[in-house]
């Protein structure tokens, strides 16, 4: 934690304004992130991932930096403009878009697209005529904490179609994306991706289309619990695979980080509602419900994939493993369950905890009334 | 779907308003249920679960009716007393609850509470004081479609302790209650922890505590893909084993339908974004993406849970299983994969598809701004 954090978060208590849970992010942490990425790949375009964080703070702090904008939605792609980017610093990188919202980002003056498939080509050429496309490629992310699906993407033979359709159809056939999975912690993992994107591009070139691009999407993990490798580590990782797979002619690179950008500048402040057990069984688990749960920030504690580091007032002293849980009526609101969590045994009801490496995925993935319970206030600092 | 939503949705669409999803919710639905329930089960109070869906119309149409309201937060509370509720009318039935909350529930007249362990008895002693408890139980969720996990209630033997330790704080030892689980198809699931819930009556009273009141939760399901039993067949399953475990001495009842209340009477409509293949390899699946997901207000189909009925224009027609996932930018954003979901070979991007049985858990589930797309839209008519 920050000592800008600290502060801010002994004030509020001292203002008794910490009746609620709240995200704090340290604003000097994300641009420390935004300047370690820009300096160890330096020929390499950053496209932040607006989804990761888009409070306007953010934005507007990356886009005086420099920074480019990847985003999910045409209202994504309005805020990075309103907070100081120009349309060819913003790409509409979601492979699902509707025709009508490709449409609206054209008329922003966006005109860099993502595609998986013929069908999205089409409506691109027709709401988006020469416009740029890249080709996500399916992919699996051996080593990420948080695998993606195969839900974007498609089969690298496939994408050499996609674009050449695109080519056809009067786009500009660009690049080609992939994805390594979220939080991923095997450098290497980029060099298998850009063997295929290389061969893409040869594909392509067979075919009189001439590639310009790689995006090499996100993945640059935050630290939670475990420890994970700089960021100068996957560049100069980054770079060798690059000039591995195109020798001299390394095209132009865009990374798309989100949690890597804002993830450790960030901390959840929650309260300790309730400490029990469930029975006078041996063995039985103590349960510690907080005030914040699956639904008010924490979704990505989804099937215990992320697991955050917490940290008490009691540190130091003996610990046990208790049942995680959230504050709502929904039994599925327990964050830690199979693999359950060590906190002190001292731990009291109304000790306040914090939730380190929270910048990241959680104020917009809170609900937006569930059980009644406002969505996570957020303070950018 | 109603002649009512139907009008609803064809005028919208004539007036072009139909460019986001939306949820359309019956009143008059809503009236025939809780109709049904106080019909069925005339001895029995019906606490509507606010939070299933707790629009301001749905409450006051039910306050109207003489529900009562079962409450997860003060906030809810609130809601319930500004729909007309007056607050004998409202319990605070959620087992986790801050000690500041209970005060403020107290404070606008809340007398019933519900306990799960003795800390939150201690509570409540504090904030609330001569108020009314009921012990929570742990239950098997056998033949329930969204079993729930022991996050609320504790064994029957140790709520004995805990009405014990109320009783002892100068609070009133109320009763006792269980859920069976979310969507309960098997009638008789309410025998079994009606056979537990009169054992604690006893083992209470050879202690000198008399307990007054049984809450048998909700549970009650609505129709999704698969038949369920009538509210009659459940109502007369519940007297015949009130009769068996309390012969003559039948105690006050409450039910807490939410699901069962509100499930039935919302549909929810989508527009088709993107259908595409990953490869051409044999047997690959068609992926259907919508303008609505797990982030959006389909959060039950986590685990692929609740399989939801899905209409479109083209039913009739041949079909065919394809994955069905949602429109943002995160991977988790898939409803139906593991089993693949029919419809129409003839599909089309821009189809609109009708989503019935979606009137509880969607709205409020529905994220704040995750991708920077709007909350679900809500019209109750």
């Amino acid at each position: 934690m920050t000592q800008r954090i600290h502060d801010f978060l002994l004030r509020r208590r001292e203002e008794g304004r910490d009746t609620e849970p709240c995200l704090v992010v340290d604003l000097d942490v994300v641009r420390e992130n935004y300047q370690t990425f820009a300096k160890t790949l330096p020929d390499t375009r950053v496209f932040y991932a607006v989804k990761a964080n888009p409070a306007p703070e953010v934005l507007r702090l990356l886009a005086s930096l420099g920074s480019c904008f990847d985003t999910a939605t045409v209202q994504e792609a309005e805020m990075a403009l309103a907070a100081g980017a120009t349309p060819d610093r913003v790409s509409f990188g979601n492979t699902i878009k509707k025709e009508r919202d490709i449409a609206r980002a054209y008329a922003l003056g966006i005109r860099l697209f993502a595609v998986d498939c013929k069908e999205e080509v089409e409506k691109i050429a027709r709401a988006a005529p020469g416009a740029k496309v890249f080709a996500r490629i399916l992919y699996d992310c051996a080593g990420a904490e948080w695998p993606l699906s195969r839900k974007f993407g498609c089969a690298p033979e496939m994408a050499v179609e996609v674009l050449d359709h695109a080519q056809r159809l009067g786009l500009e056939a660009y690049g080609v994306s992939f994805h390594v999975g979220s939080q991923q912690r095997n450098v290497k993992a980029w060099d298998r991706a850009l063997a295929s994107a290389a061969a893409i591009f040869r594909d392509c070139a067979e075919r009189g289309i001439s590639l310009k691009m790689v995006n090499m999407g996100g993945g640059f993990p935050t630290k939670y619990l475990k420890d994970v490798p700089t960021v100068r580590s996957y560049g100069m990782a980054i770079f060798r695979a690059l000039r591995k797979h195109f020798g001299n002619r390394i095209p132009e690179t865009i990374i798309e980080p989100g949690r890597g950008m804002v993830g450790n500048a960030g901390i959840i402040e929650t309260e300790v509602v309730l400490i029990s057990k469930k029975s006078q069984k041996e063995g039985e688990l103590r349960w510690v419900y907080l005030d914040i749960g699956k639904f008010g920030g924490l979704a990505e504690t989804m099937d215990e994939s992320i697991r955050y580091q917490i940290r008490s007032p009691r540190d130091g002293a003996d610990v046990e493993p208790v049942v995680l849980a959230g504050p709502t009526c929904d039994s599925a609101d327990v964050m830690y369950e199979k693999s359950p969590y060590p906190l002190p045994v001292s731990l009291e009801i109304g000790d306040k905890l914090l939730i380190d490496g929270t910048g990241a995925y959680t104020s917009t993935y809170s609900s937006v009334a569930f059980n009644g319970l406002p969505p996570l206030k957020t303070y950018h600092i």
